[in-house]
C-alpha cells in the first residue's frame, strides 16, 4: 500500500452566511481553486516550512460580523432615503454595512480574519434607477451626508472604504442592465452595476436579443471580470487581458452620464469632437469623488472567437523578451489582443506549477533557455480572419528574430483556463499565513529594466519572498509590470509597511502609481508627490466643483482628502 | 487664328510687404494656385457671371496696414516685457499688431480687404524659450495683462483675436525645435512653435540628425500642415488627413508642459496610467484659456512610405458609400491612413474640375455611377507591408460588395499633389468676389444623413450656392462631415449671417460643433447650448482655476467669458 501523501486540509466550504469569511472570500461562495501538489511542495521549500506547518489553519474569519456601532444618522434622514427608494432598498444592519464597506484588498482579508472592521457606512442603500441616485445626491448634498459607491467591490485600494461613513450605494443590485444595443453605431448603452459576464453575454446575443446584425464582444476582460462591472471598470479606469488590442476602460467609453452635487448630465454621442477640453474623459477615473455614474454607452466590437490566433513563445531572456515586445508593439502591422510575457521568476514558477515535465526542462536548458533567465511570451489575435493570421504570423517573425522558440498554442489554452480563477488560491494560502498579494505599474520602455530591477530588489530583500513579474498591456510606448509577491506573513502591520514599501519604490523608479488598478485610498498618499503639487490642485478644482460639500466618497480617495484610519 | 480665350487676371505678385493683403493671403507669398479653366467656366454657370463679371477685380485689400491705436500698456510695463525677452523680441508697430491678431477665417480675408480692423493686442512678444513665457506669463498675472497665444495662425474661428487687448505671445518666432526623438519610447519632444514640414523632415531624417535606428512620422497632416504648428494642432484638437490609422492630434500626444498662472508643470511621461482624471487630456483642447504649452512630447510613427497601398473606388451612391464606409471601419482588420468619401455635388464638381472626359463620364453613367448619385471614395493604407496589401484588399473587396468599382490609383495620386494647396484658391475667388468657406462637425453613423441633409437643404437653401461634403476623417463609431460652400458675396454681414445659419443648423441637427477646427471665438457663443450647462460649469471651473484673474486668451474663446465685438 502506498503512503499516502499528506496534504494541507484545504477548505471546501463555502463560508456561513453573516461571517467575517463570507466577506472576503472571493467569488462564488461555491467555487474554490486549491493550490496544485507542485505549489504546495514549492512554497514549503521556498518558505523552509513542513507538513507540520500546515496541519492547523490559522485565524480563519469564521466568526459572524457583529460591529456594535450604532448608525450615526437621524431617524428623519433615514426615512427620508426610505422615502426615495423604498424601506426595503435600506439596510442598517451590521452585516450590510460591514460587507459593503469592504474591498478585496490583500489587507482586509488580513484584518477580517481577526475580526477587525475598520470605517463603515450608517446605512447602505440600494438605487433602482438613476432618479433614485439624483434624488439621493441631492439630499445627501443638502444635509451633507457622506456618500460611498460599490458596485461589486472588487477594489484593491479601498476605494469602496466609508471613511467619514454615511451612506452607501449599491449600483449593482438593481442598475444591472444593458439598455440597448445600437447597431450602427457598434455602441451599448448599459447600467453602471452590470457584471462582466452578464454584460459580455448579452452581447454575444445581441442578434437574439436586439435584433443586430452582428454578435459583439465588450472587449474588457480584466482578471476580476466575474466580479466586477462595467461602471467600475470605467471610474477606476481599469484594463482587460486583451487591452493591447481593444484598448483600456478610458479608451472603450463612447459617453458617460453623471449624477453629481453640482448637477446632472450627459455627454454628447460623438466619434471625435473639437469642443475644447473633453467632460466626457475628465469624468474617466475620477473614483466617485466628483459624482456618480449612472449610464455609460460603450463601445463595442465585433465578437469573432473562431478567428483567434494563439501563440507562446520561450524567449532566452527577459531583456530579449522585451527587446521583442517593443519591436511587436512599434510594428505597424497590427495589435495582438491578449499579450504577455513573464520575467524569469514567473516563468519559472509557472513552468513548476504547471508540471512541465523533466526531460522538457532539459531540452529547454540544453537549447539555451535557461532557468532564472529564460522567459515566457503568450497572447492571441482577434478580428478579421486574415487580419488575426497576418498579426500571428508576423509575431512569429520578430520572436524568432530575438531568440525565441514557439511552444504552440498550449500555454494560451492553459492559461485562458485559469484566467479568472487566480485570486480563488488567496483564502486557501491565507488559512496557512501565506499572503499573495500584487501591485502593478504603466512604464515607459526606457525605463522598464530600471523599475523591475528596482522594485523587485526591494522585494527580495525580505527573506523568503517570492516575486513574479509580468508585462500584460501594452503601447507603442510602453507597456504595465504587473508584480506579484507571496511570503509568510500574519501581522497586518508588517503586511502594511512591507506592501507600502513597494509603493514608495514604484514611485522612486519611476513607475506610474497605478496602471489599472486605480488609487481609491491606498496610493492616494501618494497622489501629490507623483502628479506634483499643480496637478493634483488641478484635480481638487474639479472636486470643489463638482462635490463643494465633501461629500462624494471623501475621506483619502484619490488623496484629494483626508486619508482614512491607516494608509 | 484661333480666338484668344478670356481669362480673369488672376493675381500672380506677392503681396506688398505692409499691406492687408499680405496678412491675409495664404501660404508663402509667392505662391498661387489658380481655379482651373473647368472652375472658372462652372463658377460662370452656376453663378450665372459672364466674363464681364471677371473684368476688374473687387477690393484687394492692397492698401498698407494702418491702425491708430496707441498700445494702452504703461511705459513701464512695454519695459517690463522688454526686460524678459529683449527689445528685439517685442513689437509695437501697427502692421506687427494686426498681423498677429488675424487668423485665416474667410470673414477675416473679406474684412481685410475693406481694410477693417478688429481687436488687437497693444504689443507683440516673440519669446525665446518656455523661461520667458513663464516670466510673461507671471507677470502679466500680477498685472492683469491679457495674453493672447499666436503659433503659425492658420485659425479659421478667431482663436488668436487678442479681444481683450493685452500681449500677443508668438510661439513660432523662437520656440520652433526638435528638441529630442526618444528612439526607445518612440516619442518626440518638440517646442510648440514648430511648423509641420520642418517637424516632419527632421523626424524623417532622424537617422541622421539624431541617430536613431528608424526614420518616423509625425502622422498628423492637416490641410494646413505647412502653415501650421505642433502646438496649435494639440491645444485646438486637430485632426490630420490620414487621422483614421494615426489617430487625431487628442490621441498623438504623450505629454505636455503647460506654463499658467496657476503655476507651471509637465505631465508624466506614461504609455498609460490609473492615476485618477488625466491631466494631460484636460489640457488639450484648452485654446490658450488655461495656460500656453511650453513643450509638448508626440508619440511618433515608423516612416514606411514605401510601402503605402492606394485605392479609389466610385460608389453608385451616397446611402453605399456612407454603408461600406462603416463596414470598413467596423471591419477589425486594421484601418486605412487617409479615407474619404465624397457627396454627390462634391463627386462631380470633381470630376468636372479634375477634367474627366465625356466618354468617361458616359461609361460611369451606363454602368449605373449617375451624376449627382455617384460618390468618389479614395485612400491609403500606410505600415508595415503585409499589412497595407491586406488592408487595401479589404477594402476593395467591402467596396464591391457595395456596389463600387475600383478606379486604381491615379484619383489619390492626383489628390495628394493637391493635398496642402486648395486654400491658396481663396484669394483669386475673393478678388471677383467669389467666397469659399468650409465648416465641420463630428457626427455617429446613425445621424450621418439627418446631418447632412439638414445643413445642405440650408446651404443650398441660398440661391445660387454649391455645397460640397466630404467625410475624411473616420472611426467605429462614426466620422466628420465636411461642407464646403462657395458663394457669391461681398458683404461682410451677409456673409456672416449666412455662416453663422450653418454653424446653427449644425447644432441642430445634433452635429458636433466641430470635429477638428476647434472653437475659438466663432463658435464660441454656442458652446453652452451644445454641451449644457453643466459641463460648460466644469469648463468655467478649470478656467477659473488656472486663471483666475482672466488673463489667458479672455474674450469669447471657448464661449468661457464675454463674445468679440462681432460673433
Amino acid at each position: 500500500m502506498p503512503i499516502k501523501r499528506f496534504r494541507p486540509d484545504w477548505t471546501e466550504q463555502a463560508p456561513a452566511p453573516g461571517t467575517f469569511r463570507s466577506i472576503f472570500k472571493y467569488g462564488d461562495p461555491h467555487h474554490f481553486k486549491h493550490p496544485s501538489d507542485a505549489w504546495y511542495k514549492m512554497m514549503k521549500q521556498d518558505f523552509h516550512l513542513s507538513d507540520a506547518d500546515f496541519a492547523a489553519r490559522g485565524a480563519q474569519g469564521l466568526e459572524p460580523v457583529v460591529l456594535n456601532r450604532p448608525p450615526k444618522l437621524g431617524a428623519s434622514q433615514i426615512e427620508a432615503l426610505q422615502a426615495i427608494v423604498g424601506p426595503q432598498n435600506v439596510a442598517l444592519d451590521d452585516y450590510s454595512r460591514v460587507k459593503y464597506a469592504s474591498g478585496k484588498t490583500t489587507e482586509e482579508m488580513l484584518e477580517m480574519r481577526l475580526n477587525i472592521i475598520r470605517e463603515v457606512a450608517d446605512c447602505v442603500v440600494h438605487p433602482r434607477d438613476k432618479h433614485d441616485v439624483a434624488k439621493i445626491v441631492a439630499y445627501c448634498h443638502a444635509e451633507r451626508i457622506p456618500i460611498t459607491v460599490f458596485s461589486a467591490g472588487s477594489s484593491v485600494n479601498f476605494g469602496c472604504r466609508p471613511v467619514k461613513g454615511g451612506v452607501t450605494l449599491v449600483m449593482s443590485t438593481h442598475m444591472n442592465k444593458l439598455l440597448e444595443v445600437n447597431d450602427i453605431n457598434q455602441t451599448a448603452r448599459v447600467q453602471p452595476g452590470m457584471f462582466g459576464p452578464a454584460y459580455e453575454e448579452a452581447l454575444n446575443r445581441a442578434p437574439e436579443l436586439f435584433g443586430s446584425r452582428h454578435r459583439y464582444t465588450c472587449g474588457h476582460f480584466p482578471q476580476s471580470f466575474e466580479y466586477s462591472t462595467v461602471g467600475g471598470w470605467v471610474v477606476t479606469l481599469g484594463s482587460g487581458q486583451a487591452s493591447t488590442y481593444y484598448g483600456d476602460a478610458y479608451d472603450i467609453v463612447f459617453s458617460q452620464e453623471y449624477v453629481t452635487p453640482a448637477g446632472n448630465f450627459k455627454t454628447l454621442d460623438y466619434p471625435a469632437t473639437a469642443t475644447g477640453p473633453k467632460v466626457n474623459d475628465i469624468m474617466k477615473g475620477s473614483e466617485g469623488t466628483f459624482g456618480i455614474l449612472v449610464e455609460v454607452t460603450m463601445k463595442i466590437f465585433r465578437y469573432l472567437p473562431q478567428n483567434r490566433a494563439r501563440f507562446s513563445f520561450m524567449f532566452p531572456s527577459w531583456e530579449k523578451a522585451v527587446e521583442a515586445s517593443r519591436e511587436i508593439m512599434q510594428g505597424e502591422f497590427g495589435k495582438p489582443a491578449i499579450y504577455r510575457i513573464s520575467d524569469p521568476e514567473e516563468t519559472d514558477r509557472g513552468l513548476k506549477l504547471y508540471g512541465i515535465p523533466g526531460f522538457v526542462d532539459a531540452f529547454l536548458s540544453r537549447r539555451g533557455f535557461k532557468p532564472m533567465q529564460r522567459c515566457l511570451c503568450m497572447g492571441n489575435v482577434e478580428g478579421d480572419k486574415d487580419y488575426t493570421r497576418l498579426v500571428a504570423k508576423k509575431i512569429k517573425a520578430i520572436a524568432r528574430r530575438y531568440g525565441a522558440i514557439s511552444l504552440g498554442s498550449y500555454a494560451v489554452h492553459k492559461w485562458e483556463h485559469t484566467r479568472y480563477t487566480e485570486p480563488y488560491m488567496r483564502e486557501d494560502l491565507g488559512d496557512y499565513g501565506i499572503l499573495i498579494d500584487t501591485l502593478e505599474a504603466g512604464v515607459t520602455w526606457d525605463n522598464l529594466h530600471r523599475l523591475h530591477e528596482g522594485v523587485r530588489a526591494y522585494i527580495k530583500g525580505r527573506p523568503d519572498t517570492m516575486c513574479m513579474t509580468h508585462a500584460s498591456h501594452f503601447y507603442p510606448q510602453g507597456t504595465n509590470l504587473y508584480f506579484i509577491f507571496i511570503a509568510r506573513m500574519n501581522d497586518p502591520d508588517e503586511f502594511r509597511a512591507f506592501q507600502r514599501g513597494i509603493i514608495a519604490k514604484i514611485q522612486e523608479f519611476g513607475g506610474s502609481l497605478s496602471h489599472h488598478h486605480g488609487v481609491g485610498r491606498m496610493i492616494g498618499p501618494w497622489m501629490e508627490e507623483h502628479l506634483g503639487k499643480e496637478q493634483m490642485a488641478v484635480l481638487r478644482a474639479l472636486k470643489t466643483h463638482f462635490d463643494p460639500h465633501n461629500i462624494m466618497n471623501p475621506g483619502g480617495q484619490l488623496g484629494l482628502d483626508d486619508p482614512p484610519s491607516v494608509t
